[in-house]
């Protein structure tokens, strides 16, 4: 566990360090209560394969790949695969990060068919099974990866091709097997392709009841397995296709209950997607958390004014205390987690430049966390709302909540008690409180 | 009828009419059979009100009222809303509109206590229905306008103050008689202050149960009192929140499903928000129709580059190609039609700019359902559709369909049938034949 | 200065208080040195008479004023516009700010005519003047209003009639003379409305050559009377136009430069403005240092997902950082400053949220200069530059600077030197290293 | 001339053509005398080798390349580049298109070393020039690519290392002697990498001088070599940086005129990126031609509401007249022309669909310049710009444009005359009057 990363030791918490002294952790104390756990189990924070070990600073047709690394030369050989796990697994420690997230693809090549692929993936779970004995990290999430290869370039489950349908079908059940071998505590459906670039050739609810039924053969043949892990879908609005059919929070939800599956899936959350659709950092988050729906989160950030996909690794520790508060309200993620899901720049062609991006999010989550956790100690955000919203506690509101009352005994309301009293929603005095967490005087 | 708009006749079908000859009509011709209904029975426009009669040229804080008109002098008094109201129906009869869309604020002030208000608006009513049967013009669509007046500035339906959400539908019930009264086609609830400016101080899943109990009580009391319009609620995503409940179609769907209200309501689509989070202006048209949920349009346009609400006047004939296809394709808007919701911009001063604006906006949608009608009759699109999805007629697509396949099914065809055969989707052909329609050749 | 803000009293520093205690500083300690002078002389915060006192909470069409103040009654009076200033020096008092920034529209209503609206911008002069006295404040900046009244609707020195240009310069030229006698830093043009909706009917340079001719005029008469303060011009890139002329720094600095009045004006920069053109928030300030132009700074935020205009109260501290810190390193403003351009949310309806609003914004920007403070003295990023940029210091890096290179020589310098070392640009440790100082550990 | 596109033969002028049969022009007809030249010199269409022949169908890290071509295998053999090279030449010929774009890497690979890398390039320049002999077919520009290989991931001109820049100079060097010997009518200038990711690290000033300093070796190398092609800079506002320098076509100008550059250099002006700031596809054609600064046009589009490079091939004929209409009031482009630059999709895997591709963008450009002729031989929009400005031709007006004009002058003129008339903009007029030609009546 000490042959790519050399120079590298365990990061660790240094409260202390000065400003250039970058290789350590300032927030992140894995072992610390906060709030009644430790940081490591509200944050299960895991690496994300694909963006660490699959990006290599290529970008779009315009750049070549920039960075080097020993591991990996680039070659789709078992060899080059191998080591790049072992790497993999270095760098988890290295990091003290207990879970990896994977797909299959991230894991093996494809081979010339269906039947070689599977072999080579089968090598590769038996080395990842024997790293994770070695060193007790696990997967948070797997999943398959259905839109790297050319035969997914117009979707997969919702593929107007029933033959590429069929190609998904088969390899979501080797990665679920592959899942229920590795212990993973979830299993998340990505569908970048899932969606239109024109509606001349599209015929959108039948994309997506193909979609649902992906998604009721999945959660079968997870029964059957006896897979205990999550379900989960990740919504993303738009690119690579124009429009993708699970947008956001509300369009996969609205789904999943239309086609009766809401009870079988929860979601995976990036909230970088959500500025995408021109909606705060921590919009689906909390629209997924009002439905008993939040699953996993993306603890990646983005530029903000930027409509596009960036990846960031996360600095932004206002937008991420927004996340946490969230969380810890719904008493964290359960078997969920964070995934580490930004990526370093193209320009940031050192090895250890993956270490400084994880250990700029980490730390700016395990901040957030810290400013969250005071937040609701201190109860005041918590008792302003209980004020705001009292007047349905009793009376008229009371009916209202119990679904008991009629347009009939709202206007005897209003012809008996008039015109209502402005109230000022306070946005300024409320953001000064949230700033008072985030950035405390006297430091 | 010839009091307002001096100078100004009936508006002509004149497809001959040169380039500055603009008060014609060169594409609308109302009485005209275009794929087998007259183009007045497809389009059923209607005159947005608020858009053309209470915009008066101010712009935010920027800029002072810059429209003079001669039937406004701006006060809240019934006199200058009985002018506005004859040349609102001067306007509709001259431009051979058979629709008006509006609003309770929109036909009557507010007075000093909820008795006046209704008094006033008796009064307004009683003169509306005289002037509708003068003219035989009548509302597309009714509403109650639940969002200017300051009490509503947090909020209708999902204020947190209970009084504030009884004032609300006290005032939906008596918007609801007066739309029975006026024979209104469809009734609409528009929520642009129903959303949150910063999640700090809002609780969204219980803000939706509450708007959705005001949805629940409005069915009931249109069902006591025999009012047979539509129930329509349009979404629209943010501004003047930073983002409203009711986003979208999926959204808006999610929330009638999830609080049972879907067999009650239908969608009133404003194709340029589509925009406003990024998407093609034809999206959400075409999303509530895959769901059988589109009741009315809104014509208008926006700048495409701009994410904001801009309110133009329709002139893209190839964004409202789109919007016809989807809409011949389901069979017409039955009860429901289009609203010209557009405004002349602040600079557009003089009362015949009105004309031009709506002359532009029918036009553009005329051209556009002549155009529709040809890319369907000729049976191109549909051919290829049809080709497109073929292997989902028969084998394993047919079970796919059938909800019958099994994820061991779809394994056992990929064995057998190894892998697919990359089919382009052949965008730029598909583009080219929709360009063929659009801007025909050999003009 | 105790009327209109009753139970308010001065605001203190006190970085002790608790979250809900708000109506206090937590950072900004006027007198208190930092980096060699006082937070005071750095900051030169002036209250936005336009966003504090002008706005009542109206919004575009959709929203009735909403703001009730004591001092306010709406009208058009001379009485009205006294006590609106009488509150405003109470409220520059009590925040303990010394600047406040102004237009002649601000101060005083039009009149019948050209002669009229002068006597009453005299009157109000006369007034603010003793006010001055009595207090010690006095105008950062003085402004022509230029947008509001509907003879400007398009445009005022890109009007296409030259009647209305004629009307603008002549409004200048008062202010101009009001702004010497108030003894004002400064004098802003604000252009909103100089710019087009459609090329269809704007010629481009010929519209920038007359703004040009409105300058030059501006330059001269200034010189005429005597005024010693900055002309600065606010670049804003859109809305209430499609496209404003001066939409960012360099199209701005080109204006200049082609027209030869680079050395009279200088740009007054809304750093939120960057973000409508999709920039990072700290990128117009940079630039317009860059080339030695920075005036003054409008201290105001935004949605960073919005692409409008969204005039919040800044709360980003990270986001002012950056600016503070590009400020530090040009020594200072000078006789510029930061305008508190904010303005309270709708919602906000109480006086006392207007104090909420600045001392959020203050607090945010005091912050951010301690930040950046602490930056400069450790001297790591200074450092960092020099080291990256050090190829320059010699050799042919330094022909290059000085102008002195060939294409030839660089070709040699190739062939003796062979490839460049790729190094990285170490994104994520530096990005790290900010957060050092935006988010210290340690609390 | 027949060898890669097997059955595709010389594409031909067929208005008549029906809606399915798209491999023919239905508006582009190469020889027809518009508005006093012949389309093809109107147009001088050219072929994009970089997104025809370099794209093949990889997506960032999401997609594996998805086009398969008879004559490229991927690899960087000088063979490969040969029969690329081939086909380049069909394709154009059966397109009837007399132009290519190209730059070096397009042309050949790179070497070992610098000297490597120059015969690789010698020898490809040699078979281009053969093949320009064989077909008539030429360069409209050639361009050196300074922004594929990593080390260019820092940026060429303005990278903080001066080995880079150094090796950037070299090959412009290079690509100038190539440009000569090709005849290139243009040489590009594309620097999309020269930017910033983030500021901390960044000398805006010092970056923009050493580009200038490479601008002024160019020109001086130019001269001295005797290439007579004109010099142009692409602006482009972001991506892959968060931000370019020559971000859009004000800042280039101003640029280049602080440095001295302005009569040496001229714009490429892609209007798609237009959109990427906000701003009308057509902004920069006429901000550039306003200051006489353009030289050539990249004729593709981007989806309207997505703020990224899409690359489309453009569809959108209003948007295209807007810019013909613009480049015939300027009298043409000279030695200037349209590049072909949209790519298809990743989904259009067959080679054909290059052809869909770029008839529907040539047919899209040259029924603008259809819509445009005719617009410009009515008048109607010249004589109501006349209209519009007609108080600047005498008075008042006249001195403004003559720079003679006071503030007293214009105060004495506004005494004298009073308020000016509102004069509406009729913006909906002139956008009836714009669709007339775009989408004329009786087809």
């Amino acid at each position: 566990m000490n042959k790519y990363f050399p120079g590298i030791g365990r990061i660790e918490y240094r409260p202390d360090a000065g400003p250039e002294d970058t290789l350590v952790f300032r927030h992140y104390n894995p072992g610390e209560t906060v709030h009644g756990r430790s940081m490591e189990e509200w944050l299960r924070f895991s690496v994300c394969y694909f963006n660490t070990f699959r990006y290599l600073g290529s970008d779009d047709y315009y750049g070549d790949r920039a960075h080097q690394r020993a591991w990996e030369d680039g070659s789709r050989t078992l060899d080059n695969y191998k080591r790049r796990m072992l790497a993999a697994f270095e760098f988890c420690h290295k990091l003290g990060v207990k879970y990896y997230s994977v797909s299959d693809r991230d894991m093996a090549p494809e081979g010339e068919n269906f039947d070689e692929t599977n072999t080579y993936l089968e090598e590769m779970v038996t080395l990842a099974a024997d790293l994770q004995r070695q060193t007790g990290i696990k997967p948070l999430y797997y999943s398959a990866d259905l839109f790297t290869h050319p035969r997914y370039m117009n979707g997969a489950g919702a593929n107007p091709d029933a033959h590429v349908f069929a190609y998904a079908c088969a390899q979501v059940k080797r990665s679920l097997e592959a899942a229920k071998r590795l212990g993973a505590d979830n299993f998340v459906f990505f569908n970048p392709r899932d969606g239109y670039q024109s509606l001349l050739q599209r015929q959108i609810f039948r994309d997506m009841s193909h979609m649902a039924q992906l998604y009721r053969m999945a959660a079968q043949y997870k029964d059957k397995i006896g897979f205990k892990g999550q379900l989960l879908i990740q919504p993303k609005p738009s690119d690579p296709r124009r429009h993708q059919y699970e947008s956001d929070a509300m369009s996969t939800m609205h789904m999943l209950r239309y086609f009766g599956l809401d009870t079988q899936y929860k979601l995976y959350i990036k909230p970088a997607f959500s500025r995408l659709l021109g909606r705060p950092y921590e919009h689906d988050v909390n629209v997924a958390a009002a439905f008993n729906m939040l699953g996993c989160v993306d603890a990646s950030g983005n530029y903000p004014e930027v409509h596009g996909t960036s990846d960031l690794c996360a600095k932004n520790v206002a937008d991420a205390t927004f996340i946490m508060k969230c969380i810890l309200e719904q008493g964290g993620l359960q078997d969920g987690g964070f995934t580490l899901g930004g990526r370093v720049r193209r320009e940031s062609v050192e090895p250890r430049d993956l270490f400084h991006g994880h250990i700029l999010a980490m730390d700016t989550f395990a901040r957030a966390l810290r400013n969250a956790a005071r937040m609701i100690s201190d109860g005041c955000f918590a008792h302003s709302i209980q004020q705001r919203y009292i007047s349905y506690k009793s009376g008229l509101g009371e009916h209202v909540e119990k679904s008991s009352s009629s347009l009939e005994e709202c206007e005897d309301y209003v012809r008996r008690n008039g015109e209502p009293q402005h109230q000022s929603s306070r946005h300024e005095h409320f953001n000064n409180m949230f700033n008072y967490y985030v950035y405390p005087p006297r430091q």
